[in-house]
């Protein structure tokens, strides 16, 4: 398959590329990216074939996301968070479905769901609170059962595609029981507010704003059918909570120095020593980025859940987050003033750049994790604060 | 006087604070600040006492530049372009201009534009054109004689304060003789057309706009009353070239610093120590390039025109540029994503701080300028590239 | 093959390190290590299985030296120039012979010398000079046709293993006609005089000492059997005169995370969280170079030649020399100074580590290759120094 | 009296250096250099006038070690013990003696070192153990009195000068109560063992050897004539404690780029770009550490124990340890393999240079400390762990 979605990526990036400007400028989301986006056929990545999807690997979509990434790193910022839900979800075998005592009835909601995105459908994420952040056993959106459904109540903050997607993944906890955290597939719809909080530095076309639900939603919204069911997934497949934006920013740092190799050739001063020694740096900092993502990738498909994959799911998001920033960082001073336009997309990614070391894990979190796991520690019980 | 000077800096610089936002989403220019600027009196900073100035020498300058730019950077950058224009013009001395064979009647011309700032004009600088750069040897405006004046034709760019100022100091080549560069002094009003190009990644608020001349000036307006002496005066006062951003931007450092300390300690994170090893060392380095700026103004103040005073001058240049960008990077990293909303001081401060290693001389430009002293040779002849 | 060589390298570096303190002191040869080398059978890794060796590709022999310079980056780095040796003269298919021109007697001589290799000779290399340095098209060492054969005669320095040997790949420039370098194997024996001149900060036991020259070998001692063949195939080969070192210095970065860890459990530091920090990004940066190495050795062998491949193994020269240094300094700061006394392995590595980058080319030199490549140049082309 | 001080270090920095291949090689120590500080009267540095000294300044001392160390770190080193006691010695003033119940007879013994310092005795400091570092709270040497004086017995670690000095400063805690720790002023003769087991990275001439004491003394080599002063003394002089280190470092990194300057105009070396951006890095680097050491100087000198100036110590000593490593590693990546030869300065000052960062406060408990301070908080109460 990921030939075919490969392609498709590598055919989408420029037509993201000619947006980019715009919807950076405005902070629009980039609506025409994601219906070329569903054309292509890409809301199926990672939908089972048995699905109708394209039954993508871990690997083929970081693969992808890289590529959608050197067109716009926010398009593929939420494509992400798409991929995450959809698959998380496909990920969820008969197996570990029988031992997490899944239902039958829950098994044909998810597939359910993952048709409806092979067929055109996308997902986001409401997971982030302000206060909470990304730890989902500090959250305090509450929902409590009702006839025939559940009822959620709460706030949620960087929700990227925020009044785009057709359905959101929200976490929240019992009323009835503080400790238990469940997670919903919201569609879109009443119930649901849109508060533009976003206004950010970089990544601005991802509508990363903040949502208000009240709103009650069918029984077999209940993702796996039982509730509680939300930290287990989360520790399961930590690579799409930890290291899929990674892949994300190794596209940003190649698109960066493919913009100072085009400004410089430009204005030939592609001869300046200083200029060379910039380039030259940031490539061999960008491909081993790159590399570090597809082994990554790479290990979650053939050994998810062992200890070496995790610690390769880490390393990859500390060295995408620091590369892009860093590459982005020299390759503008390369370019010099005139790539500070508002406009030039250098200017753009050095903003979007700065970005992956914040994102949850942050590159001081995965630098104590990763130092915890070479002194022979074990880094998800020994860290200093609550990864989640 | 300083004591005067820098009480009314850092008095002005929390108002500066206030407005930065505003005048940095829009791209607007600091109107307000620059009339705080002129009732503090600090459009005299550099004009000699004996003409109603406050007399100030360059390290004065430099700490009052400094607590400026804590306030706001973009504002900081204008004025230094007015305290270049007013610190060079007060510099020449008697011997100096009998040395250049400035005429009697250019000394009293001097003497009207000096008491005039002290009286509350300002003035900005058009040097820099597409293509040439700062570099005078390459520009393009010319400058011709008419009856009783001059006209002079051309484009500059990169002109802070553009719209805004009293006057502008503008280089031009003569028609006549392409070899001669001077300086003249244009009065704002016809024949000055601004360009709004100004849309950058930092510095938004200098509205350092293209402008475009088709003006006749009275024969005064020459700068030192003879023709030719631009590249004289570059070459005796590479302070105001070179290092007086310099001071800026250890301003911009320690806002961030600032702005990182308030908002951790806001959010109770001051405790974590990845959190406090990155301020620690962003403390470190701000205070280096603020005693490295101090101590190369001192010495241009007590010293000038020595080379080991312009070494201080390139170091100072060089330090403050990259300790703005990299100590910007790593507490906007210590504060997290909730500092890069846009609004949030840090978030404007992390792209201001990008712009001084790209300010000429660049960070590269004078790495190579320093290596060259360090090895012996003569930086100002033996370089790859024309310096100017 | 691997497998079973790999298991021979991991078995063996314990056993090198062991010995490495003593050796790296008194700047002896680690003869037990070649010993035990020989024993393995690893003197025939490149050798093709035909004529009895191991018959491994450049990836496998990466992985090789990678685990041989956990033991002990000294001896790794002498085994990889007679796996240079080797694996260059095995790497001449027979389409290349017949395209350069090299004769059927050449290809006896040269089985003889691999097969040699497969039974436990090893070979060193005699190709740098005092003032050319690696440089082939500066040498100074000439050779003439004698009678039967060809006498060589000149200087040599920085040959690893010289004295030790049992034959030497010496590069020499025809008295005759100065624009031919030709390569010769010449046996251990009379005419090669050591002078102990290696005494060096670090990879102090790969006795790279001077070699004098003034020896008469048999006619089939040229390799390819036809002269002026030197320079073609070390463009033909860059992967070993660039990047077999990397290999070396991913073990030497691997060795100090592993020292630091061990030291620092010992001493109950392994909860700090500054030490666990620059474990964590010693790590992640190690295992990126690991990665990149690999890369580019798997790309050698499946793609020799191509444009790609050689910027791989550049990148692979420039991160697994920067990451060594960089690695072996921070983990030793975090050791503290109880790991700088002499026979601390960590004071070794530290002092090991720092080579790499100096190895030609150099980390400035393979950064201005990038830089060109990436720029869309051609960097073996517009270097601004010969590279070879 | 600095004019005096500061011309004759520089005479003789320029002998320490032809001497400091040969200590740094056999880790012997440079009796000659010491025979020279002797009769240059720099024993008496430290040493009020009234008592035959000259009088220096902290600030006078800090510019006298930098230029010593630039002849040789070690020696340099050495004589910063030397300055520590006979500068905390001379700083305790009347009113301070008074304060702390200092009899009048401890004054008259104290007067009595510091005359025999000035007339060309010289102290080393036996502070440090096993295990307790240099953290005063955990020492293990215990002392209790007997008849007429004091008998100490316990181990020490290093002691630089070790078997060299004329007399000793050893910490050491009451066997009566634990909580007590007192110092003593121990003169070289029976009663202490050096055991010689300093053979380090850099530094090598040092002689900081460990040293076992099973000694009595008379009882007027209590300093202070009252026990339990010695972490009163270390919290009012945290200058010696933690910065005077720095000013050698400062003249390590200096002597660093003189070398390589040096290195690389002799072969020809100097145009080349990128080692014209090392060297010019290097020397705003090290410029900038050179100053914060001259400001943290000049603040202990004239506001002592002022919050501010601790800052600016703490700067000192992180900035003068981190740029010393850096720069020597860079510069000495500039010069080449050639400058790795072991006599070559550049290799013995990259060994040196690594030390500064690992003597306490490490540059990680330096970075910890100054982050609490920039984030508003007490740094010598909120540290992670004891600092002394």
């Amino acid at each position: 398959m990921t030939v075919h979605a490969l392609e498709a990526a590598r055919r989408l990036a420029p037509r993201f590329a000619a947006r980019a400007a715009e919807h950076d400028r405005d902070g629009s989301f980039p609506v025409e990216d994601f219906r070329d986006l569903r054309e292509a056929g890409l809301f199926g990545l990672m939908v089972p074939r048995a699905l109708g999807g394209l039954g993508a690997s871990f690997a083929e979509y970081a693969a992808v996301a890289t590529e959608l990434a050197r067109g716009n790193g926010a398009t593929a910022l939420v494509f992400n968070m798409h991929a995450s839900v959809t698959g998380a979800l496909g990920a969820v075998t008969e197996e570990l479905a029988e031992a997490l005592g899944v239902p039958d009835e829950a098994l044909v909601a998810r597939d359910r769901l993952l048709t409806a995105a092979a067929q055109g459908s996308w997902y986001a994420v409401a997971m982030s609170e302000r206060g909470a952040g990304a730890r989902l056993s500090q959250l305090s959106t509450v929902y409590e059962a009702t006839d025939g459904g559940w009822h959620l109540k709460g706030s949620k903050t960087f929700c990227s595609g925020a009044g785009h997607a057709d359905g959101y993944l929200v976490a929240a906890r019992s009323a009835a029981d503080q400790s238990v955290v469940s997670q919903f597939l919201v569609p879109a719809g009443d119930g649901l507010t849109v508060e533009p909080t976003w206004d950010a530095l970089g990544m601005r076309a991802t509508s990363s704003h903040d949502m208000h639900l009240d709103v009650t939603v069918p029984a077999d919204r209940l993702l796996g059918g039982v509730e509680g069911l939300a930290l287990v997934v989360a520790q399961l497949m930590p690579h799409w909570l930890v290291a899929s934006y990674a892949a994300v920013y190794v596209g940003v740092a190649q698109a960066a120095i493919d913009a100072a190799a085009e400004h410089l050739n430009a204005r030939n001063l592609a001869g300046l020593p200083a200029v060379r020694a910039r380039l030259g740096r940031a490539d061999a900092a960008t491909a081993a980025a790159r590399l570090v993502v597809a082994e990554a990738a790479r290990r979650v498909d053939e050994e998810p859940g062992e200890a070496e994959t995790n610690r390769w799911v880490w390393r990859a998001k500390l060295l995408a987050g620091t590369t892009a920033a860093d590459v982005a960082a020299s390759v503008l001073e390369a370019a010099g003033t005139s790539a500070t336009r508002r406009g030039h997309p250098l200017e753009r990614l050095y903003r979007d750049a700065r970005c992956g070391s914040l994102h949850p894990a942050t590159s001081d979190v995965c630098a104590d994790w990763l130092g915890i796991a070479a002194l022979g520690g074990d880094p998800d019980r020994d860290g200093s604060a609550p990864r989640w």
